[in-house]
């Protein structure tokens, strides 16, 4: 089959032909990909970010936001059948460990992350487990939610994490309307009724976050400023910050805008949170971190979905033309989503 | 009445004759003291240090731990009556605020603070409000309760709040068992069943925290080796630290000592806390602030000691003598709290 | 000034004038009544049904369901000042006793109840406390509201409870789209992300459910056949059932529409529940009481109401024509919820 | 190998040779018993009144409170290996379902219930899966846990499910104090700061609450007695009602016993809760249905046994001698929880 492989990190990957998958484990599944998100991410791993965390076996399949047509399930497999269509959670987890026993399965202590740590599904097929895939609403076509898998799913754990503290009249700013932003937003705007605040640099990512359900918009640049702006229009703070950027300051400027007993969530990374511990006990606030969601998480998520509460804007590109696709992304002209279609 | 009351910052308190309280508000309480604890912030106070947050007329009578007996009740007050042993909220709150509609009322937004705001209780009456007061237990002495009202307060509103977290086979971690770190493991071992672990510079506090309920005490001094002792410990972390230092470097141990969606709960301060955002992501970690508790803690609190379950040392001076416990605390010769008795 | 008194059980009340009430509590605050909502409720009131639980001294001013403007406050009040719009809670509540200090203050242990147990708001002047009255948006009208304040409440908190519970993709089931029933639906619409399936025996209130939010509707009238169509809808039964209705067979009904670990809410009243024990464990099912609201849920019912997201039919009668308005609910000539104007 | 097989409803079971066990499912997991509990449920089956709910094939092996040693493992099983002494969750969850991957196995869509619904451990050998395994503590011998299985574990799920709500000063009553309710009153102590009051018939049953951790005790009989009794004890009732008896008339006791707000929670059963919609509003009370624990209760419940915070009072007997173990419980002859040890 055709697959989109990295052979050594700082060079472009290459578009070659590679065995098919086969399943061992009693668990597995092969899922014919008919969509595979690229994000920043796929450019981080090929520049060796994520060497040395993941440290994969170099060459391998890239591809971790994946979505398809299951094609072939392991013995032990009862939850999907060949011809489902199905997103796939990026881990694949044990269900025996601790975490997972709890629902937590993005701590599962046994999982692979395929398209980094093992093959993905930059590819015609891709190799998973029965514990990673969501079976998709008829409504749903594998190219609008592929890029849903990872980065959305990372926005919604942490807006389903906060939804309890917002009630009506409560606040939730987001800092950062970009790609994780602009799913926070539609989601808080789908499972809660706080009042919505967003704050980015762009004025066209601050019109978007008003059609997607933003209430209040703010301008960034001036710290002092957006502080000042944010504080008016929440009463004194907001309930919750959630930070999509967390680096370039952004970490030091979102817990300036919580009232207190508020919490920070972040979900970018990057920077550095510092606090002095007066100020977080005198106020009482907190800092709360997001990993990617759980398998519920993204069962929920493809609920809102097929509800048309949550939508994406995607670029296609054919399998082919990945390439294309990455330098795209990585000179900026990528509009949206990149999707590769084998 | 006698009382200590501060002319000066960065001079003693003097001991002098004052006029007694009057109730002007309808839930006015005014109390007949019987016990005031003095602790570390009655220096800091003297000190000025809390000018700037609090900035009380001087001069003005010292004392924010106080219990005693009910001397006389404002017209709109039913949940007292002369006679009643109460200990004292440190703050009074309003009924009517927003924190105060929710059972927050330690972030009461039109609260005094009794001995750092305004007239405390080291002298004969002190004049509180009937939301303040808790009913004493026949069986409490005030001498025995009152260092519990700030201090204990806190260590026990933190352990509370982590209580839902803190089940069989969970654990947790106390770094420094001084004060508020002594209540906090009697705290933990009475309301939760985690397996509590201690960590203090000071062989003698390690041991009177066995004593105390801790299951495991580790020495502090290196922190590589406090954390790697942790970690075995735990197998992999702590779901909670409680951090009772909050300065020193403790801020900064603390979140190494917690396992994958654990908790750092900040009630000292003086520090700064600084974490990588990458690293409260990736491993879905928190920081948790701690303010004084809420009234109903204080009554939660009660019970624990009226059952026997949580204990005080302390060392009772005359009112009188208020000067010469000063000077013991500040040269730490004073043991236990101390304790002034009109 | 002028007000509905009733003298008589089974009488109907009289229009008169009778004494404007006075401060003599420090909390105290008189409202000028602009809307007095009137309900089935006052009714059973007038027929004596409510004699044996609030006893009040005859003859007294009906009307439960308040808002209209401050006109004076007694000397603790810090919340509102004359010339304020307010809408009252039912309750006025003490805030000391236990549940109030929980936040739980309508299961106040010093609550008075005007217009059932003391001097009601179907009167020129309502004399209330400060911890009763709410402060309306600027775009709030009290004739809009005053309904809301009991009935509506009741629904709020119902929804409110469950609200946590109630994730994309999980079912909510509202039996009965009555007064109550269609306050429920626009709140839950509001501040849940369920999807929303109403039962109930009239075809205009189902379309009207459907306005309202509604996303299936199901005629009553033969259980097996409502049960069978609720099971199919909800994949097995719903997360939570709503029982607006508590009597005439709907609270037997209630439990068949439940899926394992889901809860039957119960909000209207007048039947028994029966549930054999092995049911409620082998199913591992719940029945969740529910009393009028809290003050906080009031302010939170008062901020959707201010943001459109939920709204009451109305038909307006001056005071004067009181009795007509009685009599039009009686012989169910009145459409929506009848306010008094004075 | 020997196995104790039931042929017959309403027969007594028989003692035989049958085959081994064989695995098949990649998950699979044989144990080599080493005690299995035998309970009243044990008696019912034989009757014939589990027939209609789980249909077994007869003939089939007894036993479904299990502990013994892995003697052979599935190819994809990663959490036990040959020699590990475990105890087993009573039922074999899928790891895929719904509840499952909230962590809610008890609710599995797809389980098998050895000794009930399939072969049991009053064998040499029983066949279970991986999700169902619980590895012991060194410390912990299976004859001493195996009857916690389902008996224990149902008594512990309900007081985990209610400790949030049972704080320092709260009230749990506890009514039978037999089997399950020995353990709850046990775990209560352990795990809850709540003041526990036992309700029982047997002088003797409340003699052994008082050593397990009850602080009061009242004798059952007279029902108004009771309720009068318990609340004078508890201030007014109970936050929580456990209800090991589910039927004759103590069903309808228990919400007698609740303060406003409180929860009756059921777990013994044969009876029917009934209750008048008006008292469940007025007085906000709840009834809540308790299932056997999941698994993480279970790890749970062998961390407090090995803790030594939870102890089972048990007669031996060899699998050669199972039916005398069978007519013994029959007859009332068997003092403490039966164990059949092959």
């Amino acid at each position: 089959m055709k697959a989109i492989r990295l052979h050594q990190y700082g060079k472009d990957p290459v578009l070659e032909e590679v065995d098919e998958p086969k399943i061992t484990d009693p668990w597995g599944v092969i899922v014919d990909v008919e969509a595979a998100g690229l994000c920043r991410t796929d450019l981080h791993i090929v520049e060796g970010q994520w060497e040395p965390i993941q440290h994969p076996s170099l060459p391998y399949i890239l591809g971790h936001e994946n979505a398809g047509r299951v094609r072939e399930v392991g013995s032990a497999v009862n939850n999907v059948s060949p011809g489902d269509t199905v997103i796939m959670h990026p881990l694949t987890s044990c269900g025996l460990c601790p975490p997972c026993r709890l629902g937590q399965d993005s701590h599962c202590e046994n999982s692979t992350f395929p398209g980094v740590s093992v093959d993905g599904g930059m590819a015609d097929q891709l190799l998973t487990n029965a514990r990673a895939v969501v079976k998709l609403d008829d409504g749903l076509d594998p190219k609008d939610v592929a890029a849903l898998a990872d980065a959305g799913l990372t926005a919604y754990h942490a807006v389903r994490k906060a939804a309890d503290e917002l009630f009506p009249g409560s606040h939730a700013v987001v800092i950062g309307a970009g790609g994780l932003g602009h799913i926070g937003i539609q989601t808080l705007a789908a499972i809660t009724s706080a009042e919505i605040t967003v704050v980015d640099r762009s004025e066209e990512a601050l019109e978007l976050a008003q059609q997607l359900g933003a209430h209040h918009t703010v301008r960034a640049g001036d710290d002092d400023a957006v502080a000042s702006q944010v504080l008016d229009i929440t009463g004194g703070g907001a309930q919750i910050v959630f930070d999509f950027v967390g680096e370039q300051g952004v970490e030091l400027l979102a817990p300036r805008l919580l009232r207190n007993r508020g919490s920070h969530y972040v979900v970018g990374y990057g920077g550095e949170s510092r606090l002095p511990t007066i100020e977080i006990i005198s106020r009482e606030i907190n800092v709360i971190g997001n990993l990617v969601g759980t398998y519920n998480d993204l069962v929920e998520l493809m609920t809102l979905t097929a509800q048309g509460r949550v939508k994406l804007h995607t670029s296609i590109y054919p399998l082919d033309a990945a390439l294309d696709a990455f330098h795209d992304l990585d000179a900026g002209r990528l509009v949206g989503r990149g999707i590769l279609v084998p």
